[in-house]
């Protein structure tokens, strides 16, 4: 067990927690609190400060804490004492005189509660203390996310093996997370698109009793979770029936545009100018008002993390980011073509960590 | 389309706003929103009140809403327009001089966003509002239920049928899923517990690598979600190896248990004296420190709903409610048994609404 990679990121928040000013921040985001430790289970709180870390959690997770974080000093309250009140006892003894809290995820009714608790402290509402240090993977998350791109993949072979004309875009979604399991995944990582003909113009569809045969192509948006909580996020469409002319030039435009969109990847580049290498291809072919939406974003633990690529993002790439580059052309009453790969940045430009298949020719079912 | 039932339930939290002298309330938890409108989508908020009843959503949505809740005036948004900012507009126009936000999920960052976004407004946090509404289900929520029962029952009764004793606690869980799924489930109601011999002694074990084989006993925790959210939620132990004398005689004392405390359900009842007619039995039997959780909880569109069954329970049981009866002993190093089934509160006493036979004997698979 690599205790040290979390005990890493727990020195470089106190050190941006003394750059913010405050005394100790409480983490109330299960995914941050995650992060922070390698503890997997829920309902917990970490309280972190350059004076005293503390794990505040309850007594179902004794022996899974003492087993995966047993650097920590953890406090277990009973089930007779609500969270926020066993969080108010240990701050009344840490006694922090400013104590930062998460405002993106502490809900208006916890703030009160906490206020209440924490008597004599300053509380100061702060944003994307944790998720910032997120954005940049370490060496194990990256292996992390090089595993759910492995179960994706494979799970997608067994599905594009096994396309029938009668399959439903439920039974093929719910088939596909079912084969990312038997690959190892928990499970998908998030609900699966899978979107035939016209379908596919919706950019977040949901699957439905359509069977494949009702037109002559489908869309895939999917991924996988592993054990460890890390994602992948791949998009790719296949022709089922009939090639049209249309529908080939539209995949190539969009094939186009996402390899120029990967070409612009390396450190020091901005979201916004990753976003327009790929956007003024389709815009230059006629379809710029058929591409909605940004380019790509950050994917980690959550399947939508910091880091964007589109017109006005101000992201600066970093070695460690892994972005999503999913440019799509949707034409409403006719269907949609995205194609999305996962790209790490790396010290002197990127690395394309997934590998289905993606030149037009490669995505005809034969 | 039943849209009359939407709209009843807007006219009881119009009525309750009145009573709690609010002019709106800006409805920002999705299970709320799909509540009190039929839209299953997600991302959108509703503004409520006496004068003016608006949903606030995104192009994106703009076909589903219109099939969904045709009788509700919309309001969407591009995506260049963050979603408080179009809250924000209409509240200007709107000028409800006293606002109510659900304090249970708005965040504090959405609170300060809010409050820049609506000047003039008063803005009062409140909590519960539509969740206490939710509490009493109408008939087409018991459908739902009900449908969300049969789905995992017969899910249950394939992987009953399956199990051999190299299957591991994942294989269980996840080919659980995949039988709900082919009996119309859109998801398991939420990630399946399967647990064998000593690993059940944790009330909320994760599914591992461990096999059936490897003790006599496996506890099955598990649910369905339907189509339109609803969920169902069961526990019950098989009996795979020898039958022990203890497992028989713990079993025996649970389903007294359980079966006292279904007894006791009927409306007036207060949730307190539910969970103490079976955890009595408990107690007699001289197990009653291992029983350390409540008796139950609401189910609904979200897996734990209001209603409590705990030693401190203020519930007053109302026809129409649908809570989980469950009572365990849990011993560590050795095992644990949890009976769970779904009780509706009718206007004269209950219905159990699950009926996977739970009877020692019917527990043991031959």
């Amino acid at each position: 067990m690599d205790l040290e990679r979390f005990a890493k990121r727990r020195r470089k928040l106190i050190r941006s927690l003394k750059q913010q000013g405050v005394d100790a921040l409480l983490v109330t985001d299960f995914t941050n609190v995650t992060y922070l430790t390698g503890f997997s289970g829920d309902d917990s709180y970490l309280l972190i400060g350059p004076q005293q870390t503390v794990l505040i959690s309850d007594s179902r997770y004794t022996i899974q804490i003492g087993e995966e974080c047993p650097d920590i000093d953890a406090h277990f309250r009973t089930n007779r004492v609500p969270i926020m009140e066993a969080t108010g006892k240990l701050l009344r003894k840490a006694k922090p005189s400013k104590l930062a809290v998460e405002s993106e995820s502490l809900t208006v009714a916890e703030l009160e509660e906490l206020s209440k608790q924490a008597k004599s402290q300053e509380i100061v509402p702060l944003s994307g203390l944790v998720e910032t240090l997120r954005e940049i993977k370490d060496a194990a998350e990256i292996a992390s996310i090089r595993e759910a791109v492995r179960m994706a993949e494979q799970g997608f072979a067994v599905i594009r093996a096994s396309l029938v004309g009668r399959m439903s875009e439920l039974e093929a979604a719910h088939e596909l997370e079912h084969s990312m399991r038997k690959f190892g995944a928990t499970r998908a990582g998030f609900d699966p698109i899978v979107a035939v003909g016209a379908r596919a113009a919706l950019p977040h569809a949901h699957p439905s009793k359509v069977t494949m045969e009702t037109d002559d192509f489908v869309l895939f948006d999917w991924g996988a979770e592993t054990a460890d909580g890390y994602r992948s996020d791949l998009t790719r469409v296949l022709v089922t029936g009939k090639i049209s002319t249309k529908l080939e030039k539209i995949y190539r435009v969009v094939l186009k545009a996402q390899l120029r969109g990967i070409k612009a990847i390396r450190p020091g580049s901005k979201g916004c100018d990753v976003d327009k290498a790929a956007r003024s291809v389709i815009e230059k072919a006629g379809y710029g008002k058929r591409f909605g939406h940004g380019l790509g974003h950050g994917i980690g633990l959550k399947i939508h993390e910091g880091g964007r690529f589109s017109p006005t993002s101000e992201t600066i790439l970093k070695p460690g980011m892994v972005m999503t580059v999913e440019p799509g052309i949707y034409i409403p009453g006719w269907g949609g073509v995205r194609i999305e790969d996962d790209i790490l940045v790396t010290r002197d430009g990127h690395e394309v960590l997934t590998s289905v298949p993606k030149e037009f020719e490669q995505a005809v079912i034969r």
